[in-house]
């Protein structure tokens, strides 16, 4: 995927390097000027459709998205399933909402570790991560004022092998944090509307 | 699933209505009236293991967490996938990170409404929620330093149909919200540390 012809081709050579770790560098790069000379081609909107099936289980469709300009279908109509484990009362038809929160954390920061070290030119090996979070369920039974209803912490641990020093590698992490989109919102909270029709 | 014999089984008949909407009922009160009385059963950590696979693809692995006092396995090894759509130069062979926060927030508002409503003793026959989540690219993009990273504002619509007055409906989406650990996680952000092992 990489070569000379590629490099050629990227409207940046210093700044792009090949294709790497699979990561489409420079149209990463390309795309990336684009924005920069039509900030509107910026603004994107994510949706899903989610349908209650029984119980706890709980089905959601992504499918379409906005942005660039356009409108967007992936490849696929994903779905995700999610339910409450037996101990919960649950029948466990799927992961619970919350562990969906810590698989987003991680998709985020991995994709972000893998298109920086592709953007610097650093052949990675394998990166694994191993997410924790910390929930008093007596929030959300209603057993406690005390207690919030949502995660009280939340842990990440990476493990980055790549051919670079480790000093590097440490600062692929750091920046794949600095440049997260579920990190931040996770982190600082986003303003959320709800409403409902009957 | 209903019946005299399930309401006597239950330890709080009044309290506990019979299984209602796929909602074990009676075991949901049993296990709050057992989580009043052991506040420390109420400590669970969820758990994820993220693996890079290629590009901006990663899988996640929700398999074990530990709750009311004793670790647990899921029924069986859930895995997700998430990338990068096309348009931002990922193979799109999953949703995005960002869309399984949608999914996330679908997910625990909905099976609240399914529990909500099996406790108050009304049946549901459709619960449909649509999801968007805005966002400005610039911030991950390094283009803009006024720019967030992660959701500018996300919006939730639910059409809830079932055997209750508007009212009541729309109280039961009102308690959703209230006990929601998503919603609260993702309005009011989470404390994140992340190390990296390299």
């Amino acid at each position: 995927m990489s070569g000379p012809t590629a490099i050629v081709e990227a409207p940046s050579p210093k700044k792009a390097p090949a294709p790497l770790n699979g990561v489409n560098t420079p149209g990463l790069f390309a795309t990336i000027d684009v924005v920069k000379n039509q900030p509107q081609l910026a603004a994107f909107q994510f949706r899903a459709k989610g349908d209650w099936l029984n119980g706890t289980h709980v089905q959601t469709v992504m499918s379409d998205f906005s942005g660039a300009g356009g409108e967007h279908s992936h490849k696929a109509a994903y779905t995700a399933n999610a339910d409450h484990p037996l101990v919960l009362c649950g029948d466990d038809r799927g992961p619970t909402p919350v562990e969906y929160l810590l698989h987003a954390l991680a998709a985020c920061l991995t994709a972000g570790i893998a298109n920086i070290a592709a953007a610097r030119g650093i052949t990675l090996h394998s990166v694994t991560s191993s997410l924790e979070g910390d929930i008093d369920l007596r929030g959300i039974l209603g057993l406690s004022k005390d207690v919030r209803n949502g995660f009280s912490g939340m842990r990440v641990a990476f493990t980055v092998k790549g051919d670079a020093p480790d000093a590097k590698l440490q600062e692929i992490v750091q920046q794949a944090c600095a440049r997260s989109a579920v990190l931040d919102s996770l982190r600082n909270g986003v303003p959320i509307s709800i409403q409902a029709n009957v």
